[in-house]
């Protein structure tokens, strides 16, 4: 087998089979395959598509052509969860405590920020003394000694899929549904979870800006997964406004703990029950409602945010930073932001508020980037919200003051008002099963 | 601009500008590109193809993307031809001296052989003493002092194609009407001429297989030419056999000085006058007919013999070689190639015996590979010939011995006998004006 002749069959509008789309993955995670090649069929991938079977054949031979986790040393059902990416998400602190309070384990890889999108991994060491780095036995251990333990990706995970993201990146190929699914689903694959729930987000802070598209991408997904052998779920939910009050990952750690201490805000507290409720469902706890009333007890009776507790305390962090997030680190600086007019906020150009948090320090623009754990947004108002002209909408925290002017701007150009209140969207805009 | 943007452009089906065109011939001869961007566009040129517009603001990016060839020390009309690869074509050594013996300047630089295809530049070098590389003053005086020089391309010459030619050679993206005509036509319009025929070639022994392929990559080129102002023409030739009787580069040259004493196989005298006629008709010489009877003339007469050996002196070879040609290097082995059955020779497989041609010797497999200038193939039979079991066929020639067995094998592979003639196709198939 040769790669240009699979180059030349994509590129002609052919199906490849799962040997040559193993024989991709391989090339891929093979240093000495020219760039130039990988590039060439990835732009007939995109622009000729792959189609559902060939979409899981490319997800299993990426998630195969590296390291792989071994759970067979925890008990009972793994569940696992993904978002493809938002602002001010932090469902993973919150529902992965609820998750395992409700007797399922969650052993979990989470990545870190990139861009205008938060990760799980940085909200983490937010915590001070808090290891995202463990041994495959340590991980073990820590999952069976607490219910959950969230680590950081390891360097030999899905090679291929490590390369052919880095060169979509780079030659106007990130934006095809069938290549989004394959990597997102290749680094499941590999995580050895049984239970997957995928948390398809839309909206002007997400990759996908519409609904019709968001659902292409989570259906690519769950048949990929159902194809492994998962169980698996997606729901679509609205990104057009940052999830919950804070961004930022000091602050994003302290609003999952008012969460987990029953004084969270409701669309982030409905999220992560609503996806809790399906990662126990499909785990085996019994019907979704019931599942729902299972993981609201395990939230509302503090179990949960005790879980999250002792997962820090077991992974090295100061397990009194949950207990006291005051404790957490904190930025030196801060300004506010007026609202710019009487009436109602009606939109929030999301993308852009991530933006905001970068700018700040919060995130990166380049992988090799160092961020500020305690720089951030708080924000006073989202979409919806009635208004008046000169009331704070928004406090911005960084630890060089001099960034503040530049960030504020900015933030007050992602704002939009209006006379009347917009119409409110649903969070949860749909589901696939 | 950005690179990116443009291959954005062009994966979602778009027509680039003349400007973004201009952009990404600077961005391919421009060394710090990275290859995987050129290829990934490559892909999407080739996929969602480029229109007339857009394929000759791309020619005519890369024909300024470097030196260009000035003519303007030449007096008159200055003619050029093309061929697009073909076996045993020879055309250049003979219809350029007719041209230069009617008064039309001929200023030509040529390529060397790769794979199956010869290149006029190997051949003429199979002349002893003959350089192929001059400087701009040497090229024109040589050109004022006998009407016609013939050069191998300088290394600054369309760098932009060079980088990309490259790439599609290893990236599946070679077989695509406009690329391949921007990359053909790229050169010629860097050369100079005022006068450009083409000659398509089209079967067995031809990259176009089809003449309604051949026919839609002359219809490009033509179109290219006139937008840039060109007077040209392309005729579409067979190629489902050698053209004339021999192939190698000594052996070619013999077979230029045989048509030019009028002795020569009666394709390649019919084809050389047409393609001369148009050459002569188009620098204003008269009606096509009236230019196939001066070309005649000049062939008949002994007038372009002369002028090719003077041209061979002018470029610092033996021009005794020319007339007696029996002085050319000859190899020391060779073996005949038997007619495996009573009937009739009803197929060749053209590309195969230039492939034996290589494994003689004669030609390259990569750019690097040395050539041996005697090595080659002399065919007593063509496509149509009646032959009897065990009459020669073919006679091959090589400096090692050992060479011949396996390319006897694989000649006798390359025929098709049959008990009835053959139809036999038309020499030239069409043309376009």
């Amino acid at each position: 087998m040769k790669l240009t002749e699979i180059i030349r069959k994509k590129r002609d509008g052919a199906a490849l089979t799962a040997e040559e789309l193993q024989f991709v993955a391989q090339a891929a995670a093979d240093p000495n395959t020219p760039d130039y090649q990988l590039s060439a069929l990835l732009m007939a991938m995109y622009i000729n598509g792959l189609d559902a079977r060939e979409t899981t054949d490319l997800t299993l031979a990426m998630a195969q052509s590296g390291e792989t986790a071994d759970l067979s040393g925890i008990a009972g059902v793994k569940a696992d969860k993904h978002s493809t990416g938002g602002v001010g998400d932090k469902t993973t602190l919150i529902l992965a405590p609820i998750v395992a309070a409700c007797g399922v384990s969650v052993a979990k890889m989470s990545g870190r920020g990139l861009g205008h999108t938060g990760g799980t991994v940085d909200k983490l060491e937010a915590i001070p003394g808090l290891q995202t780095s463990l041994s495959a036995a340590d991980f073990t251990a820590a999952v069976n000694r607490c219910g959950l333990c969230v680590i950081g990706q390891s360097g030999d995970f899905c090679p291929a899929d490590k390369r052919l993201y880095a060169l979509r990146d780079v030659t106007e190929t990130v934006s095809s549904i069938p290549l989004i699914a394959s990597s997102v689903m290749s680094k499941k694959l590999a995580g050895g979870a049984d239970v997957i729930v995928l948390d398809v987000k839309c909206g002007s802070g997400a990759f996908m800006k519409t609904p019709a598209d968001a659902k292409k991408l989570a259906e690519a997904m769950v048949t990929i997964g159902k194809n492994a052998g998962k169980r698996i779920a997606a729901f679509i939910t609205n990104m057009d406004r940052p999830l919950g009050n804070c961004i930022g990952n000091a602050l994003e750690v302290q609003e999952a703990v008012s969460v987990l201490s029953g004084n969270g805000p409701a669309d982030l507290e409905t999220l992560c029950l609503s996806l809790a409720a399906k990662m126990l469902s499909l785990a085996g706890k019994g019907e979704y409602d019931d599942c729902k009333v299972l993981a609201s007890d395990a939230l509302h009776s503090g179990a949960a945010l005790q879980k999250l507790a002792q997962m820090v305390a077991v992974q090295g962090g100061d397990p009194s930073c949950i207990l006291k997030p005051e404790k957490l680190p904190a930025a030196a600086y801060h300004c506010t932001v007026p609202a710019a007019q009487d009436g109602f906020l009606s939109a929030m150009q999301t993308e852009q508020i991530g933006e905001v948090c970068v700018a700040l320090g919060a995130g990166r623009r380049k992988k090799e980037d160092a961020i500020d754990p305690s720089a951030g947004i708080r924000l006073l108002k989202k979409t919806g919200d009635a208004v008046q002209k000169g009331e704070t909408v928004a406090v911005l925290y960084a630890n060089d003051a001099a960034l503040l002017p530049a960030a504020e701007t900015l933030l007050s150009a992602a704002l939009t008002y209006a006379e009347t209140p917009p119409e409110q969207p649903q969070l949860i805009l749909d589901t696939v099963c």
